[in-house]
């Protein structure tokens, strides 16, 4: 997977934060995961598919980052993480795919995408189950941490 | 979405379960999900695009089912949901779909798979975005349960 097929993803993550939420998040180095695993307390997650490939996405996020970003959105910051944190997680892994899906249609990458899941606990961990390779585009902010996970097979 | 939907899921676990590791799950009433949340120690997760439709499915175990399936399988049964576990549940995830799949194909319904994600953690929960019906099938054991979430768009 080259870095060409990252880079929307991580644009459109800091981009959707910005909009939505005026909030700065520091990306850090994208790697391929090998040890590294992926964990957070609320993930929004969503498989693609396409002519000539099929993938996976997960983004996580520290509870104090996803509720700094309702409060920042709402202007209440609720105490746990309710059904409108996930309702906020699950858009915005819509909003994250769907933004890099029309960049990397721009360069001839197609794919379709089901709908998203969201998945909360305490530091629950995510391992997508794929041939590929796997790149991971770690996120920082004072909040907390957040991470992209992507996957995709023939890539 | 109608029973006729449900149906080769539950079926596909029961017979993908019984294969693998000669368990009988008992299966309770499939229902539309309100209220109800899915809740597990480990959940394999996989997101589904056809012509008409998009959706998710997902499988979560309670962690002593999860280790008891291993147990028969392997002849050894592991302390914890390790990475042997996860790639058990991401295999059951993609052969129960692809199972349903090709019974949902005889009816003329049709939709590709993403690959499988497996999200483990003590007592997560699992909330599928999405604006269609989402019907909860649980499963019983002696040794934890099972539940199984389906959600179909336009269906």
């Amino acid at each position: 997977m080259d870095v060409n097929f990252v880079n929307p993803f991580l644009k459109s993550l800091l981009n959707v934060l910005e909009t939505m939420a005026q909030l700065e998040l520091k990306p850090g180095k994208p790697g391929l995961k090998k040890d590294e695993i992926a964990r957070g307390d609320v993930s929004g997650l969503i498989g693609m598919v396409g002519p000539q490939t099929k993938g996976s996405l997960s983004i996580s996020f520290d509870k104090g980052l996803a509720i700094e970003i309702m409060r920042r959105m709402l202007g209440e910051a609720p105490e746990s993480i309710n059904e409108e944190v996930t309702d906020m997680v699950g858009e915005i892994t819509n909003m994250v795919t769907g933004g890099a899906k029309r960049l990397l249609a721009e360069d001839g990458y197609d794919f379709d995408m089901a709908t998203p899941v969201v998945v909360s606990g305490p530091s629950h961990t995510i391992t997508h189950k794929t041939e590929g390779p796997k790149v991971l585009i770690p996120f920082t902010s004072i909040h907390g941490h957040a991470t992209i996970e992507i996957c995709f097979e023939n890539i």
